[in-house]
């Protein structure tokens, strides 16, 4: 593996782990044996890794996100980008921890981010759409300010699921939010197609939403 | 004015204003004309402040979520409620653009936002439930699950909204976002009561829509 490669996958250990806060250079060059003057030949500093970071998390995003058009769409289709979805949301999850700081800081992957999020924002729309068509479609007809507006609905409850689950779960373990607490999103975003489903889809989502009820997070 | 409420009042302006990350409290000591030294005789620590600040959001958002039980209520009522729960995101703005790095550093921080949290959920089904009521209710029935559920996504798209605007208004200067474009988010929540409205409340949602509606911001 590459250098540069393996300084990304360290640094995105760490961010995530102990936050990007909280991680500097010469951690991530301790982490990797290196000297900080090695680290700085490949990385000027901790903006430049941030940054290609993102352009990583960026393609894997894009690629899983590729949605056909004009094909019908079910509502497995619909869990299997949703799955994807989450299991990036996780991998990167330093990311929206501290989203507004990072971009403030660096301009590039503030106008990268911004054309990302319209793009995901169109990907959610063509989702949406390819769940209404087929002579069965699992959605009906809505007009299109309708699906912009859900879209954009979905989009604020996915990238923000984890500081939820974060802030209810206070007093805890940081820790114990796994892969699979953050997956519980996924019953969030299902219940936006409840109420567009056609008759034949109801009993569908049912079983969905079983499989991914969260545990209702507690009040004591 | 006691002095303990104009350094709250200066500091929650500032914390606003530059970031709390960028704000010291030798920052708030100059910003009063005081010496740091008479800033510690009332606060301890940056941490002492904010504490102070979120039991004054706190104190806000609860008593104006006093919703009234076994009472029907109307769309003026719902944006009523939305029109002060974003006056108030709007003046403790900080707030939420750190809250998982605010509620990692302070443990007392951390269980009263997680208490707050439910509190808040719990109003927002209590408004969902008394839209429901009496002979002309706004929205069909919904069961408990699926109130739930709802209030949730609301909640998420609520305190999301900010950041939102701020990454896809990226590249702009960062008091391009106003008040006013805040309260847009109020055209969001209502998009989620639309599939559940009762026939003689389409048209009134529309008007509603309209005067909140944001211009969609642009791809370029």
């Amino acid at each position: 593996m590459k250098t540069k490669d393996k300084i990304i996958l360290a640094s995105l250990d760490l961010f995530n782990d102990r936050g990007e806060r909280n991680v500097t250079t010469n951690h991530i060059a301790a982490e990797l044996n290196m000297s900080p003057g090695n680290l700085y030949y490949h990385f000027r500093n901790k903006s430049d890794i941030i940054y290609e970071i993102f352009v990583q998390y960026e393609l894997l995003v894009d690629h899983y996100l590729q949605i056909p058009e004009d094909q019908p769409l079910t509502l497995n289709h619909l869990v299997g980008y949703l799955e994807a979805v989450f299991e990036g949301l996780w991998a990167y999850r330093f990311f929206h921890r501290d989203l507004e700081f990072l971009l403030s800081s660096d301009e590039r992957l503030r106008k990268d981010y911004r054309a990302f999020t319209f793009r995901c924002l169109n990907a959610i729309k063509k989702i949406l759409q390819g769940l209404q068509k087929g002579l069965d479609g699992v959605l009906v007809e809505l007009d299109d300010e309708h699906l912009e507006s859900m879209s954009l609905n979905v989009w604020l409850a996915v990238t923000n699921w984890m500081a939820y689950l974060k802030t209810a779960h206070a007093g805890e373990d940081d820790g114990a939010i796994d892969k699979d607490m953050l997956k519980q999103g996924i019953y969030q975003v299902l219940s936006f197609t409840v109420p567009y489903l056609t008759e034949n889809y109801l009993k569908e989502i049912r079983t969905l939403q079983d499989k991914y009820r969260f545990q209702p997070l507690s009040e004591a």
